[in-house]
């Protein structure tokens, strides 16, 4: 079993930026990871010191801030795969998700303790969302830091989408959210031994898209019950 | 007379972040500036609530949220330059540093009550110090956000440093920053119509590197009282 | 008098991203600017050879790389500002524009010869449309580019597109493409002393909406002109 | 068995990013990888016409376009893995290299002949160097390209350098090149089903040290060699 760790780096807990999260991991769900969705903003994050930059020693975990990370460093550690789900802000992520971002140096710091990054060979997918443009830049920044955590990038593991409206409208990002989700979990089964490669990676066929569908009218209930009861 | 407003987005109020920053408002004050330096670390910034996303009319000044942007968005009203110092996280700025550009999007925003933006026609310069790469990401993203806001960029207004030991022994990041607060003033001197263009922007003369280098040992005499009293 | 220089950096002479930029130079045209634009694509424009990494001395104008530079030089070194109008090619400029701002090096370094950059002082202004994500990847790292050679980045430097169709129907892009002629056009005249900065940059007023609407239907008109005849 | 392909972006055959390259390779070969390396600016790489933006299905292999990309599609196809190597031009990959990237659409659109990317499942290396900052940009942008062609990133896929001097001279370059060459051959290993995934990714023990810096000695050996005769 691989396990697949969501992250809504959004203040709203039902919008785009949940919606295609949620998507995604039960993409993840259909190849058989087990799932679980955070809302980053429902912890209180407290901004990283920098300690390392005084001493590489000074940076092992546990961090000793004293905040919410307590509950998600053991998340993160146990899972396999993160899939991290970021409004655009300014062409980046949200302040609440670089505060995760910047104390996940803990882990990686590791490297000086055990002589391996705690992040090395977890498997990583990108979503981001907005109603202005910058969703590269984000994915970019995104990819270039967790793989100086160790992090591996399975094909296709980015899905965006910029405009106003409901984002699981839109069938190109229906079928790339759900993708990133298949992506990590296939990934971190083959680096677990647990299955081979798949012959194609990017699933858009009838069938595939016709799930994505289904599962985005089932989101969208979701959301709205949630919403309005 | 012109008001230039230092941002240091460090958590080490004595670092390398602040020295850099202190040396550009020290330039800036040569040229005729009024200077202050905020330590952001010192400041309690929640996360934008990304109001704007559901509604353009729900980010207007002042942000609903509670917290000390109450103390610093008056002064950022108030100065006709920022100086935006960061340490290099990641290939971004500090988490701090990104909440708090975050939320200034209720001062841009304000173009949809008044017209215009609050923080229209003001200047900005741009300082990135850290261990390991990223500058460039960092000054890159911050430059078209605030162009964004409507801020303008006078020539060379970027001075970076990636290494450890002391960024303020190294003459090219001594002349960078000392230019950045110098070519902040004087285009925000030439925007009031207090002065015409300089001949030249860039000062790398003798004296000017005298002044650069006097400047720096007096800061770091002052990071030492301040740090070992 | 200020000379505004249009680059169009796509292969396609009348496309999306010749025809913003023309909207661009219209509007400049409206200020006073006296303007040129220039297909890229229709220039042998060979990539540079990094001589500069060998011997800064060894990188002085004249290049001597032997191609159509040697015309684009003398229009890049007699204009006030430049406008950059670049497709998205893979969250990036294309390959032809990316080795004419590898050529630009040559202008920049004459720092080492005149003590002052060749392109001091220049004002620049950025547009960048595509089919898909990026163009805030373009722009960013357009800013930083000639922020490093001395450019100044005036107040909304920055117009972008990202979709099907045509550009010119969507009135943001229209709005922002001229505010980009515009503010380059003005921030020369203040820089040559030739005019006091506006009391307000960005113009939306519905008299600056019609101008831009039918600025665009002319083009539109001239386009399809120049295709069909 | 897998193909490790190594395309050196600079112009100059045997300086820092060749070098860099150069040893990836060896470290690759050490694995068990088939290597090849080319200097690109051996070939003459015309700019991408774009014409996917036309219409998606203009846009398959072979490029109509009449140059040496004959010669370099054979090779990237066949590879398993792709090492790119470049230099650093103002904050982005040199121009030659950036049409190659363009003209890889080519590869990645046969999804629309084919139902996948030609690039699908290939494993991809970054290796940036140059005087100046910048490598986080480089990279950053390729990876999220390369990802967008359907390409797998493994762990620690990245080295840079930046800085004057012999890049092979610094021990945590030598080590990140080397890890490079290690990681995407390991990866398309397993992709391949020819062995499991390692305890560990990044070699950093005192035999790999030493392997690191042994060939990097023979490589400015083999460099001096080449330069001189």
């Amino acid at each position: 079993m691989v396990k697949i760790l969501g992250i809504n780096g959004s203040p709203r807990p039902y919008g785009n930026t949940f919606q295609a999260l949620r998507l995604a991991l039960r993409a993840a769900e259909l190849e058989g990871g087990e799932v679980e969705l955070v809302n980053l903003y429902e912890y209180d994050i407290k901004p990283c010191m920098g300690c390392v930059s005084d001493n590489v020693m000074a940076c092992t975990y546990p961090c000793p801030i004293d905040d919410d990370m307590v509950k998600l460093y053991p998340k993160i550690i146990a899972a396999d795969s993160l899939i991290i789900s970021s409004p655009i802000y300014w062409f980046g992520v949200s302040g609440q998700l670089k505060n995760l971002i910047d104390r996940l140096t803990v882990l990686e710091n590791m490297i000086y303790v055990d002589g391996r990054s705690w992040l090395e060979g977890k498997v990583a997918g990108f979503i981001a969302l907005g109603n202005d443009e910058g969703a590269a830049s984000v994915i970019s920044n995104l990819m270039i830091t967790v793989n100086s955590f160790g992090m591996v990038i399975p094909p296709w593991a980015l899905a965006y989408y910029v405009g106003e409206g409901s984002a699981l409208e839109d069938i190109k990002l229906l079928l790339d959210a759900a993708n990133v989700g298949r992506a990590v979990t296939l990934m971190s089964q083959i680096l677990k031994g647990l299955r081979r490669p798949p012959s194609i990676w990017y699933k858009a066929d009838d069938k595939y898209k016709e799930f994505a569908k289904t599962v985005a009218s089932e989101i969208i209930k979701e959301v709205d019950k949630n919403i309005y009861s």
